[in-house]
């Protein structure tokens, strides 16, 4: 039994455990990739690790899995939060499926003085988190928090978390990061950059290192990209 | 006289240098961003760095610019080329202009075994990098080169130039470039992975380096920002 599909699921998976799917899953399996009873489909769900099941009932109003054989540990990434201000719609949606792919443990869009204050949907953000750990084979889904201030998180920053921040202007800075272990936060700078308060509350915070990410200006979602790689390189599970 | 707008023009620049733009340069300039005689434009050429010029005419059919100062040296990046094997259109589209940003010296479309091969709009894909250029602040526009086999391509692979290649099969392989300099190249394997016949090939190359990225799957356009950030921090120009 082979399986073409992978998906999360919101249920507890053990060997002989029977698992329903939402409907949008069911048209899934069975409209599009037209999957029948006998085949096999991949599922995790972010705490049992990778599961086989096999359809039991290909149907897409009662469909039945029954779960086989677990086909892989129980993988979370390290404990990296991902904090960014939310751009336009489409990059917005890039950077929390790149985050997953990434391995950022919980996704924090903030509000800066100078974001462009669009509404965010957590929803579909969060969904877009699911969607990019079923493609990247993961086992785990960060969490889609609500948004949030940037000065209210920077009030009450946990003392135990180091922040890695990037912005332009930072170019010439400090390039590297302290050894420090323990959980830790990357924060993107807005496209329109940090306001000189914001940047004076970073520099006055004392887990807070700031990083420079080369000569050039990035977009928010290649900073994103960016950043993660060079803390996943440095203290995260790329080492 | 401050510039809103920053432009890639392929015109000699220099004091006193007067110079002509393209229909949409001047449709963006006098209709989108209404710019009148007197208002400053940035101005660059890949190769005399950035210059503020005045516009003298504004006008859609004949525009008039005329370089004032220079107002940033050339800077061009390391001599890294960036390998990938095209995708779907949009992500495609990003794969160019995050190779801008991150500072890529050559674009090149490699076609592997199990690229499916869309027609590959160099045109376009040029325009993207000429905009990205634009938008980072950089005096530099990566060329974009013809589609390329991957096996001719390494047939006649340079001598001089090390190759960097990252593919999710690497996980636990070599994670360390070796201290190289010279020019480089980062190839990105294409999302259904290389053949074994490509494998081999690669493994045979003298030049060429395995880079693991992580032990998540990620799709081509982040594998490329994550692969440009492990050489930029470690052989390019963000050390």
């Amino acid at each position: 039994m082979k399986a073409k599909v992978r998906l999360y699921v919101d249920h507890p998976l053990g060997a002989g455990q029977t698992v329903g799917l939402s409907r949008e899953q069911a048209h899934y399996l069975f409209a599009v990739m037209r999957l029948e009873a006998g085949d096999g489909v991949l599922l995790f769900n972010g705490e049992a690790g990778e599961w086989l099941a096999e359809v039991i009932v290909a149907n897409k109003r009662n469909p039945v899995l029954e779960c086989r054989t677990q086909t892989g540990p129980q993988v979370s990434p390290p404990d990296l939060w991902l904090l960014f201000a939310p751009i336009k719609k489409a990059r917005t949606d890039f950077i929390v499926e790149k985050a997953t792919e990434m391995g950022a443990r919980r996704i924090v869009p903030v509000l800066t003085e100078f974001t462009n204050a669009e509404r965010v949907k957590i929803d579909r953000l969060q969904a877009h988190a699911v969607e990019a750990a079923e493609q990247c084979g993961g086992t785990f889904v960060p969490k889609v928090a609500e948004p949030v201030k940037l000065a209210n998180l920077l009030d009450m920053w946990p003392q135990e978390r180091s922040l890695m921040f990037c912005n332009e202007a930072l170019v010439g800075e400090d390039r590297k990061l302290a050894g420090t272990r323990g959980p830790w936060a990357v924060l993107i700078g807005p496209e329109g950059g940090f306001s000189d308060a914001e940047r004076q509350r970073l520099s006055e915070l004392s887990q807070a290192h700031a990083v420079s990410l080369g000569p050039r200006i990035l977009r928010a979602d290649t900073a994103a990209v960016a950043a993660l790689t060079v803390w996943q390189t440095t203290h995260g599970d790329w080492q």
